[in-house]
């Protein structure tokens, strides 16, 4: 068995590998000009300079429940939680120093051609892409190699199932913070910057008098880029280590047992492979479609990962194998195979939905641009209604997904299909990168005063990158809601055996049976206080772009007054004291809005203790899981999509929008002013409130799971 | 027993009565001079148009329906339909004829003094509040005492339950088409009329020269008033009726089931006569305190209800009696009137929430009116932050009313706090329907050219309307979201019923048990789905008012351009053509998203009967009620709380609001702009899409009910 465990983990570092050699490639690129690169410097230090400061602060977070795990859990789990959390951290800073240094080289590269600049910008994406799903799955994968082989622990022993959830912890605190601190500074800098520079100054967006257009481009790369490999690593890990709890739990009695953990694992490892060759197939064609290209890479990494997925199958679960999970109908190896397609069918389906949602050309942008027309208040009514609308279909797509795997493999299809869908998360997450770059490539050309076909060029790219990028975060809230019930399974699962092993878990005895029906009152309660969470959230995080935005507007219009020489080019801005403000505002924002999902399963669950009894705040504290993602589901599309739709809404009319009845607006409309404020309101659902919704959902999810774990280590309670 | 019926149907006339005697002394207030009575006639005329086309059209829908309840569960449920259906329009109807008449008299009272306006709007409110309340008694306990004492039935038979859920039914189908009908009416010439008046042609709101005044004033009557009253009454009808199911359920092998089926009933009665007697307490004081005047006669009625409640109790259930719901603890008849305190709790609370995030002196409207400085984009993000933070304390409120009254007396604890929050309704309604009397009378004050201190005068009483309007929305969905669990649990003992008498009811043989449960994966599509149905009910009527204002548009620009007199007072726009327009656009508009929550569940339940087995289909169903109502509740609560918000926020700049640097912002201000754009995308939030969130989540709830009685029925399966 140890065998495809070491090629697991030789997968994870081929991923890794494959990131290294493509930086040192893409190091070889032209930088440019020296305007350029001094404009690039400047970003590259405002961007280290924050995420600097925000790790340390998370740091300090860290530290306490490190310190807490130790005490709480034990050892095992306070390494899990320190590799997830540095992995974490490492994957959103290797985002970030990629991002920042393709940036300048996209401009040069687009200055060329669109499909030299496309290359550049994508293979800085793969590159991302492949740190972030190389490094989870030797995170996880070594750490489990490491407990097991090395430490000799049993595989479904409490040490190692504790340890890998407080690894999946420590990634999704991470992630949080990454997410949420980036998204504020992000859209702090975008709509401060575009608020008194478009708006009131009347100078165009990354004009270099704005002294908020640097810190706008740092943004991008620490949201856009770190915040988004954070994010996405803390899927990809919380997912593996989910279906390896579960596939621990149904299989303990099962001398299979062990390679049922091992094929979450196998999954990910032959889908790094095939993402690193569909990777290679990403060229534009003569008729420089861009989202075709794109497409082409990942229809190739979809079809090899369909053959890959028969491999790992027919491998582990030779000759037709069946399992049966503890208490459920037995499994053919083939339909686990089925459910596997299941997970790329709904990658496929998300990925399709999202683009007609978002994309230039189909009913929903085009209709929030014909809104334009008439008003601010119809482009924003217009935009809420499509971002309400755009649920539906992924819901459905969920909806299908849970069915189709759970017919065909029970709970643990499910956690298949969800495996196998994050599986090719690393060329997902390449699609997303090339976004944030191209878009910073375009800021570079406007300040370093390219020609206007290179920003022509990265804008287009930068329109296809806002359909990706709302793609990625589909998908991510996507895999989400096919793993809540994975996640959900692991908690039941685990309260179910302490309860059943209550001589060694103390806490858990004579608790009675935990109803998590919904005819039980407290799972009606849990329901909705989980349902209230991301609302809660989004309401907070939304506040806290317009507080930040705030001081930015406040710092630019000091900048104009006290230096007028700025509007006539006399005087450069001080772009670094826009950086600190905003350094500052986002780290004191995110923390509260952070602490919500950590907090919260703590608070409701003691609550219903003392109200009631052990059984109920258990199955209080359960159903609020499913409340979380109930809402959560359709707050983030909802957020994503609609930032997106109104995002491109805005570019269709730049472009040059005809109208229903003929007439043309072009940039500077009263349209397109109405349009601005449309791309205004979207930036904060779809770059801070929406895509952190997703690791908030993981954090209560896990928060929960390591609450069973401290309850069950008897060292309180 | 029966002399306590026949006194609460005494209450319900006694309601009814009220009204009439209010409306011969309203009718006899001035009506002004000749040109206010022109301009009134023009609104009454348009609305009882519309009115009448909106419930023919309802009717062919309802007459479809009725031959099915017929033929699917008998002749029975086929009246109880009719009665609800009837009396649910006659609510909406009586609504739109007072308010029609009360808004030119209020404008004449105004004129006189500010107290004066405020008592004829008032009072033409509660004359709206009381036959709404006292009609819905009427019928519930009229038909029920029609089917026991007039037909002889058994209280716990089918045909008397079937009877009630279908009169349940009846209410709120009509209920959703007159919201929504009514909302895209009302919003359709509120967002066309102001984009093309107050932006393109730069006139004021209700400048006569506005061929959409008229229509817009016509709105507030068939959507604020002839809407909210069929919403009320269906709310109100379908609560009494669940809890005398569950009553009948729960108790139904004991002697005392009679009595407990009586309990909603008389507290219900009680409670008109406690909201009655409030009624005459609203009076300005001399601090001239709107909401002071409103909140006098709303603690007069709550403290008046604590006795009524405790009088009804302790006649009922004497003598510290105990009663033992079946499979349940017993409860003391104390620990029922505490129960019903913990409804007029939460009643108190959601008003003073409400008024907090609503009310422009507290700091979200603060916040938004501040955002509106820097621009469109900021108002719009602060206001959206606001309508999401919005849903937290109502929904912390809802789960502690439902953790208190269960802990109280179980299930049927909460029932009884849901009924006694809906017995002071007519309180409520009279709250909120005097809000677009005054709207209105500002109307016809300014088109009538009288002073502008009236237009002060009216202006005060809307600007509080904004506020009760929040209030009785977030009073409707509160109590919906306690009563989810009371319709969840009718659904479930329903269940458990037929599937227990399964030899009567074969539909319901060898299912096995049905699992609720969590861990059912049927459970958690059903959720997911229930959980679409608001989202994508929002966007589809959010773009249904979007289109209905794009055509008002169309004919407004038509009329300016063709006939230019109009600009100059030469000529006088054509008021009935928008009314017509907008007319077809409505009833064409409502048609689809209603029918959304009335076949949703059927197609659910047939889809998983049709994939797995009855057991997992009705789980499934039921979760999906539970679904609906999770996000429904956030999803209404953020909108008609966000949406008053934005619009109280416009007329605190419309007042001068001076922002934090000390500059004063008013009328004709860039912050103003950006307060309107905001106050535009409000108001399909508030008065369409959110409001319709309500009787949606009830139609899905009564809906399944039925379902059940048609499989009971044996006529199909």
């Amino acid at each position: 068995m140890s065998n495809y465990l070491w090629l697991v983990i030789a997968a994870g570092a081929l991923g890794v590998l494959y990131g290294l050699i493509q930086t040192a490639s893409l190091m070889k690129a032209s930088t440019g000009n020296d305007k350029m690169r001094e404009i690039a410097a400047a970003i590259q230090e405002g961007a280290s300079a924050y995420l600097r400061r925000q790790y340390m602060t998370i740091g300090m977070v860290g530290v306490v429940i490190l310190i807490a795990a130790y005490f709480l859990i034990g050892p095992w789990a306070a390494i899990g939680f320190v590799i997830g959390a540095v992995l974490s951290g490492l994957a959103g800073f290797a985002g970030m120093l990629i991002s920042v240094r393709a940036n300048v080289r996209t401009a040069q590269a687009a200055s060329e051609s669109l499909s030299k600049g496309l290359d550049l910008a994508f293979r800085s994406g793969a590159i991302t892409g492949m740190f972030v799903a190389g490094g989870a799955l030797l995170g996880v994968a070594g750490y489990y190699a490491f407990l097991t082989e090395g430490m000799g622990f049993e595989s479904t022993s409490r040490d190692v199932i504790d340890g890998l959830v407080a690894l999946g912890f420590g990634a999704s605190l991470i992630s949080i913070f990454a997410r949420l601190g980036g998204g504020i500074f992000t859209k702090g800098a975008d709509v401060g910057g575009d608020m008194v520079g478009k708006v009131e100054a009347g100078i165009p967006e990354d004009d270099p008098r704005n002294a908020a257009t640097i810190a706008d481009n740092v943004g991008d790369n620490v949201g856009d880029c770190a915040g988004m490999a954070a994010d996405l690593f803390e899927t990809y890990a919380v997912t593996t280590v989910a279906t390896m709890v579960l596939a621990a739990i149904f299989f303990r009695t099962q001398p299979y047992v062990e390679t049922m953990m091992l094929l979450p694992l196998a999954i990910c490892g032959v889908c790094i492979v095939t993402s690193i060759i569909g990777s290679f197939f990403v060229r534009l064609g003569k008729k420089q479609n861009i989202m075709g290209a794109l497409y082409q890479g990942l229809i190739v990494t979809g079809v090899l990962s369909v053959g890959a997925l028969y491999l790992v199958i027919s491998q582990l679960l030779p000759d037709n194998a069946v399992v049966t999970p503890g208490g459920g109908d037995p499994i053919t190896a083939m339909n686990l195979f089925w459910s596997g397609l299941v997970g790329l069918a709904v990658t496929a389906a998300i990925v399709v939905i999202t683009e007609y949602y978002t994309g230039s050309n189909f009913r929903p942008v085009r209709s929030v641009a014909n809104a334009s027309v008439s008003g601010h208040g119809t482009n924003v009514i217009q935009g809420l209604a499509v971002s309400l609308e755009a649920t539906a279909l992924p819901a459905l797509t969920i909806i299908v997904g849970i069915i189709a795997s759970y017919q065909l493999a029970g709970l643990f299809g499910i956690a298949i299909a969800t495996t196998t869908m994050l599986g090719v998360a690393g060329m997902i997450v390449a699609l997303d990168a090339f976004g944030p770059v191209t878009d910073n490539a375009g800021g570079i050309a406007e300040m370093a005063g390219l020609p206007s076909e290179v920003r022509h060029s990265t804008d287009a790219l930068d329109a296809v990158g806002n359909t990706t990028k709302a793609v990625t975060k589909g998908y991510a809230i996507g895999s989400a809601g096919l793993g809540a019930l994975v996640l959900f399974a692991a908690y039941t699962s685990d309260l179910q055996y302490f309860s059943a092993n209550a001589e060694m878990y103390p806490f858990f005895a004579n608790m009675g049976s935990i109803a998590f029906d919904l005819t039980n009152p407290y799972v009606v309660v849990g329901l909705l206080f989980g349902g209230l969470l991301p609302f809660l959230f989004g309401g907070m995080s939304m506040m806290a772009v317009g507080r930040a935005a705030e001081s930015v507007v406040a710092e630019v219009r000091r900048q104009f007054r006290e230096n007028p020489g700025i509007m006539t080019y006399e005087v450069k801005p001080e772009y670094g004291r826009a950086v600190d403000i905003l350094t500052k505002a986002a780290i004191r924002e995110m923390i509260v809005p952070s602490l919500l999902p950590v907090l919260s399963p703590i608070v409701l669950f003691v609550a219903i203790l003392f109200l009631s009894d052990k059984a109920d705040a258990f199955a209080a504290l359960g159903a609020m899981l499913m409340g979380v993602i109930v809402t959560g589901l359709f707050v983030a599309i909802s957020m994503t999509s609609g930032g997106g739709a109104w995002d491109n809404a805005k570019k269709v009319i730049e472009e040059g929008f005809t109208d229903k009845n003929g007439v043309v607006h072009g940039k500077g409309s009263e349209a397109h002013k109405a349009a601005v404020t449309g791309d205004t309101v979207g930036d904060p659902y779809k770059d801070t409130s929406g895509p952190a919704v997703n690791p908030m959902i993981k954090i209560t999810n896990i928060v929960a799971l390591l609450l069973l774990a401290v309850l069950a280590s008897g060292k309180i309670g």
